[in-house]
């Protein structure tokens, strides 16, 4: 959905079972692009896709943002009465909470993925089995809504970003721009404090900061920030160059287009 | 594992099938307290915990950190040839991927939970299954070890708070103190760097920084903070004050005795 939302029909959608993997064909050239969710309003960041995009240096050349909706689904012939088990993705599974308190006759089996948890239930032609994915899942599958929406709070969205192998040069013209980037400091007092001044003294609104434990430096922090600017913008060039001069490690993750 | 830690054998453990379950039991007074976990070094942040802390208002009135060590476990009699499917809650999985790699014959089954999952082996006595999970939960259900330590880093902890009903007045001592607070600010250009001067300007340590999305605000942010330092300072008694001048909400979720 959001590929078809960010590049239309005319962007082929390659599926791959791991993210690991979705990397590594960008990296080797096998695809043109890569679609990454990296935070969901709910949930908070993907993790496992920042580690990956700090690993594999895959600039991010655009993003989107997609507004998730659940499903229950069944096989056609299953009706409501007839579901026990209802089969999806944890993340999906704990998004409809509210919907298990209402049905407490259904059992939550969490599986690897919610379109894929779809295709098991069509495949296998389980017995008083559903699944909880979105509607293009369940048409994919020849599969049946028997609800729609039933996630606890309709303000779910993902944020997906296009990953390519090589940074796409755009101007900066009348558009809006942002620009991501991942910095360490030295655990010392006043370090983010510091580094976050690079911006503010230059009026540059931040749009997101996170931190992510730094792998074997238990209490540590790498910090990921979205910021509004291009990186030809001069204020830009001197903030980035201002937390250069504060962090331990900088490195810019990718500028592109503002998706709104 | 961090009861026994933290509070000696003197404490009993009562189990809970959900999180927000143990929070409604302090709140109900059922129990005295409650050992919540509320990050872990590869995983980052329990995110379903720090909402429920935030709507129980149950005060932090300690904090401890346990070392992960991931096993892998069977019944007695299933050899590590007969294994073919691996169960345990889907972060323990992700946490041991070199072993799976090592081992393309073993199928990673996601189940609710690690200890959960030896449980469930050892009574379906399920054939070729295996589950991942601590020693205490093997020899609780007498199972046997076939692999210790198959995590992929061992600078794997989990970080616990300790809840209660009330507050515990403690006078700032020697010992090391810290506080856990949160707060959201307007989204405006340099909010987040206001709200962190409060304690640079002060000299007062962060040992902690996350962002957490606001439900309801997609794209906006509550901030949870720790910090070295007892609430009863002077300079932590002004730097709170600081903070709420210019944070839109603010609330301090406990201060508790360092672990070290």
């Amino acid at each position: 959905m959001a590929i078809a939302q960010l590049l239309g029909d005319k962007a082929e959608a390659v599926p791959c079972p791991q993210f690991e993997l979705v990397f590594r064909a960008v990296a080797e050239g096998k695809v043109d692009a890569a679609m990454i969710p990296v935070e969901n309003t709910l949930h908070g960041l993907v993790h496992e896709n920042y580690d990956h995009l700090l690993r594999f240096e895959l600039p991010i050349v655009a993003e989107t943002s997609v507004r998730i909706v659940h499903n229950l689904i069944a096989c056609r012939g299953t009706t409501p009465a007839k579901v026990r088990r209802v089969f999806s993705h944890p993340v999906a599974l704990n998004q409809c909470l509210d919907f298990f308190r209402s049905n407490p006759q259904f059992e939550k089996v969490p599986f690897y993925d919610t379109a894929g948890s779809v295709k098991m239930i069509a495949e296998e032609q389980l017995e008083g089995a559903a699944a909880i994915a979105s509607s293009l899942a369940a048409s994919l599958y020849g599969c049946r809504i028997l609800k729609r929406s039933i996630e606890d709070d309709r303000q779910n969205f993902t944020r997906f970003v296009l990953l390519q192998r090589e940074a796409v040069e755009r101007p900066a013209g009348s558009k809006g721009y942002k620009t991501s980037l991942v910095f360490s400091t030295r655990n010392v007092s006043g370090a983010l404090f510091r580094a976050l001044s690079a911006f503010a003294l230059r009026d540059i609104s931040l749009t997101k900061i996170e931190s992510r434990p730094l792998r074997g430096k238990p209490w540590e922090y790498l910090f990921y920030l979205d910021f509004l600017g291009h990186t030809s913008e001069p204020r830009v060039v001197n903030a980035l160059s201002h937390l250069q001069e504060v962090a331990d490690m900088l490195r810019v993750l990718g500028c592109y287009p503002r998706w709104s």
